[in-house]
């Protein structure tokens, strides 16, 4: 752009603070080389949806909730503005074949996380069907894998009949053997939004069940503190899935399965904080939230909140 | 319909998960005869409102709820799917002569509860109007009754001013004698949402009333515990009157009346549930859901889990 | 149902007046056996769609709009009550496999045309890509084809960049041979929204094209009975497609690719009603209406206007 | 108010151009004297509507739509900002009792007229039902009374099924004398929205009908002044009954029945002022807009063109 | 208005409960003279807001709040239905100096402080800048002033990147001298909402400042006791400025800048209250609510109870 | 971007057809060396508008409608895949100072064109009042200018009320002789929307007025070659200033002040067209189009239209 005082390239701000960092202007485009730091990989994949959803437009609603914030922490005495974020973009999705989308976010992660051995990912859904490649792609890469899953629901739906869904990532990655059933715990399952038949199905792959009415009786950390300390020893890694159809309706009003009785913004964000606080967590998604049919984009402003209390939880 | 493999009937769901039970699924037609369990009865008019209201949508938005959720509540360790609930249908409305569509109502519960003696009625409203006629009809089936109401309002309008409202349904009970004022009780009723004249007139009657500032201060538990303590030896059995605005405004958007100040969802849906276990609870009613102003049909999402979650208290 | 008299069964209007037949009560679920007359039959697919598309929506939207409107054509002093019309229902869609959809859509369809060789087909879609199976089962069942297409673009995209999409339909049936180019007529194509590589494309296949310019200059019943002068002696039957998009975004608020300068709906009306008058014409379908991002139905109720004037067109 | 110079009441406009009279401002409450001019007098009733509506609270909207007008009509070289017009408010509705409702506007009405001889009175509705009182009342002030209707619908449905509704005004009128049946003119009438029975009923009373396709074949003016020509030596005087839905669903969205192939703004405007300037109309009534699903007021600004349009003609 | 029965006003409620007093029956124009007791005044101006802001047009949707709610506090067992509000109305906005449109307001408000020293005001913003001139006045009228600021955010941004707008108020007080840094309290701050410049600059000046974090780990009535105890012996009177943001985009949607993890309603009205029951607050503003964006009026309703709990307070 | 083959930059789009050239690819950032061809220019000030105005988001909303279009114009036979346009960016505006903000625009604006004598500017507003600094920097580049205003009203207000706001261009304008009265011609000045005296005034000034009577009654073209003929001896060149309130409501349903009776875009687009064909036309502005209020961002795709309709014009 030319140096004329007033004119600034379309679709940027004409305002400027000169002492205020916004949080978007920490994350750059990779640059192609091994970077450090954390990155954020964009999965816009929403039609294995069982019902509509317009998930695949979350990754830019995400990006674009950044622009509202800054990088000062000051709940956490903690300024983020030298942090390195990396943006590595989105990955394209074929219009017609979904397999082969999934094909391409496992592909495409797994390669990433080879050139960037010492990159967090933080990955934007789409929708959670999403999950499935991208922890294949991550367990390959860095060994065996813990999931905490942060969801109202299991996701251990049977995959004959309807594919690979937004249903079944869990179950896809057991029955894979991506991951162990005794590795995955699942945090915020709700009455009413799941069947006997997939929790049996859970508990008799040996997975960790924390209903809502658990999270409404502890404390969140108690909760994850012990989640951490049962996994710890078994894993390499560990990584976060934040289905945010796990809070409220009233907190998150985008998602396409909305319902009353979930977790309230507050208890999340803090849960995330503690989170990103342990060494052992390397990577994390977010997934299920619609644009298209959320009340000013609060859900993905929520979903800005998640990574950046991750981050500074990092960063203690 | 005929046996192509593909093809459904218009307006059904053409993906089925064969391990989960949809909540609708238990709910069948009723084929006319005796019916035990639960009925579920619509009484779509919200003309009488005093205000402009779609209340009389709102039964559709509640079935249209149930959809979306499934019959196993985790949180209870209790599967519904076995459950009989008996869809008994919608009242059918005078266009123009509202007197007539309550006169509709109470001859018609009536009728319903006669032939039906072992039926547990769940009414969905409808503006609160139909309380009225509704309690009246309960009352004269299954003798001397409580009344257990959450509501942002007294409810106990004159008659004088506008006839029977959706601001009388009390007023209109205990004139008629239907129930006397020490049996009903009034939960959430909220500052600046009534006046003091209304509050003097139930106080003379003789009816209890629990503001939210004691729903802010005590367990909701213990404040039902104490109600059904006095009432328990009085009547015959109980009837709850669940007027959605008793919630704050950020968890019930779509009812008329809003406002800041009232109940979340969780502590509504715990004390329903309680009260669903009180094998002297016998009837219920929710009411003021217009869902022709709500955002993604929540208010009536937070009805279905009022509904539910009476059912789970009961097979508790 | 039992016997109370102001009792209606859920999801029925209570009121009724005796004197006026709604158009959705000459529509009666088809009964298996083999039908005269009409047949609805819906295509609920959108996720082949480029971009975000609700479409699958519109089968549903449509029937709805039915509700609306009443079997008297006033204007063309005829009555349609005593029309036999057949709904077959919608296709089941795959959750995932969108290929396997399509043939769904092929093998079911022409199948029911087997099954019901006097019965004229009104395909309810579904985005644009149902077009190219639903007229590959056409030409199965009846023979040469030659297809009258309303559009706003020419949808003969190359199928290597996205697979079979709503980009794609008459480049899916040219190359597969199901029609020739020059019984191809294209009307209602824009400036701006299409490519010269594309329009030559179908030039060289002999595709005949209409721009808005020419609809705009000329009546449409001109260029109507133009195009079936041009191939009524060429193919055994007439199938016509409408892209609702072929409106101006005025009059079709809610198609996916809006924008300004197309036709009005009494146009399009005026030159449906004119087809349908036409014995060689023998199926039609409606595509590209996403009911979720309309604004009060508004393009569903022209869908069904189209059919409502194309059966008038056919009993006049 | 006190004399500060910045400080204006609540709810008016602070920003004043000296040389602009907004049209509104000609707007004068009633003094209670013997009124000469233009009279509005507001009959806020929907209750009366077959389907849910909110049209009693379209009289606001159209005050309000008037505050975004001037007086100035520039394409008739015209300044109203001298006339006089009278706001005598609206009539009180009772809450529950819809037949008293009706009953209160033909007495308010009738007394307005009474008091008022030298007034012409422009009604805004509400619904269509309000029309049947209001052309009582002036009938009975006025002498014999020919209607010329705009509308999409006959509005001749029997009174049994539903009482008194928005959709047998006419019919209420014609059964009850108040006027003739060679005395009524329907212009608009709209194919798939009457029946067949209607229209006969129309024709056996002699009622005149020119459907869309004569306004779409003939020249509006044309028709009106046929109209004209046919009834003013019948009766005493003439009466506009101006439902808006006779308007295609793109000009105006907010009506309950809405559809296309209606009329566009300007034909009804350019009516509307040709029917003003003939002194032989002497009342008006506009129905059937209901701002609660409206596009921002869009169809109460054509409403406040049909008021400003009928002034003009009377004025020119 | 003439003495007919059952005619009203336009723009008036046609319905009245005889025994309920609405909270705006309270308020009256004010009559130029000394008035005792509150005033409202409304600040319509957010032209100097760094975002796009409707903030403007808040008073009229504050005001128009009122009328939804009564007067009879029964958790206070309070009635404030003779309390005298005075109604000063609006100060006029110039349309293109906003420079002058802060002078306005300054000279205005002192104005009306100088003729009615015994008012206690109550101002609707707007959006965060007017209450820079606003405290001026205040200050220049009452003595020496002590502000605490319910807000997300600092407000001490510089004056050279933009000027006075709504991310400077306490900025521009502090650099004029019209309030000290120890004189101003801030609560709610939040996390990525501020940067650490800004903060520090505050620390420099002496600001106190509370974040979200203690909101949620300390009972909100202990910081407010803990805030008056430090200001009281310091200045003459306290002014309490209310950033609607400061409550989660859950329970204000409609704020300009909204992000989780804020307060409820319930908190924030408590502390009102607690602030409204010491003599030594004297003054209140409310900004930041853009009734454009928000729904329903939600936010705006939060608004007023933050003026009647207010009162309730002050009457206690 | 590094070269992974699925991996594409956030906010680019996923799906590419090779064969098609979206329009948004024609546009360019200025690289700063001096431009030949058409110059985009935004011009996002709204603040000084007299109501509400968020039309400063209008050049971002039309650059986003651009990405909807593609470059083939079939109805002219014309692509422009491989015209030149240059995206000159923003001019940033104050936060506070409106004054400024117009001076930077003048400024800004006059730099560029001696920067780039032969580029065709294409200026994408704001409000109205951008013209006045737009036509101004213009004269002071190119000579003396004829200005064709398409829009309902004068914009001749005077400027004492409110100062230079978007009612007043055309006054500041003749008032600084920045042009000549006899110079400026209106098209599409509508009823009950302007005032007699500025009427007047612009008479006086030599103004020549085409009201929308005048639209309907004539051929757009014809009204446009007088025009040319009256200016082209006595300017050096012409400046286009589109007010897109000129349209009907219908079909721009996003400006501030919306009403019927106005143009429909195929009249618009056509005018357009043809003044892009004269050689003398050398400027062009678009302004009025609020995207916060528009629908499905409709207006901004017409302004879209007019900006590719005026390069066909030329291109022909
Ligand atoms: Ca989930
Ligand atoms: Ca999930
Ligand atoms: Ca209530
Ligand atoms: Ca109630
Ligand atoms: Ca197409
Ligand atoms: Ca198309
Ligand atoms: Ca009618
Ligand atoms: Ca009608
Ligand atoms: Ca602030
Ligand atoms: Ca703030
Ligand atoms: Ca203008
Ligand atoms: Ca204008």
């Amino acid at each position: 752009m030319a140096n004329l005082e007033h004119l600034y390239p379309a679709g940027k701000a004409g305002f400027k603070d000169s002492e205020v960092t916004k949080f978007h202007e920490c994350i750059k485009e990779w640059n192609g080389e091994a970077a450090r730091g954390y990155g954020i990989l964009g999965a816009p994949l929403s039609k294995p949806s069982i019902s509509h959803s317009g998930a695949a437009q979350a990754p830019a609603a995400i990006r674009q909730a950044f622009t509202s914030y800054t990088t000062y922490a000051i709940e956490s005495g903690l300024d983020l503005k030298d942090i390195a974020i990396h943006d590595f973009g989105d990955v394209a999705m074929h219009v017609t074949d979904l397999a082969l989308s999934h094909d391409r976010i496992e592909e495409t992660f797994y390669e990433v996380y080879k050139r960037n051995p010492d990159m967090l990912p933080i990955i934007l859904g789409g929708d959670h069907s999403i999950s499935c490649p991208s922890i294949k792609a991550f367990a390959k890469a860095k060994g065996s894998v813990g999931v905490i899953q942060f969801d109202a629901h299991h996701d251990l739906r049977n995959l004959e009949d309807g594919g690979p869904s937004n249903g079944t990532p869990f179950r896809g990655l057991l029955e894979s053997g991506a991951i162990k059933g005794e590795h995955l715990v699942q945090i915020g399952i709700r009455s009413f939004s799941n069947s006997d038949e997939y929790r049996q199905y859970g508990k008799e792959k040996g997975v960790t069940i924390y209903t809502m009415k658990d999270v409404r009786e502890r404390k969140i950390t108690d909760i994850l503190q012990e989640s951490i300390a049962a996994l710890k020893d078994k894993v390499d890694c560990l990584y976060i899935s934040v289905d945010m159809d796990v809070m409220d309706q009233a907190f998150a009003p985008g998602c396409p399965a909305i319902g009353p009785g979930g977790m309230d913004s507050a208890t999340l964000l803090e849960g995330i904080r503690y989170l990103g606080a342990q060494p052992i967590v390397k990577g994390m998604d977010i997934v299920e939230i619609d644009p298209t049919i959320d009340f000013r984009n609060m859900t993905s402003r929520v979903a800005a909140h998640v990574v950046m209390n991750y981050i500074a939880g990092k960063e203690e």
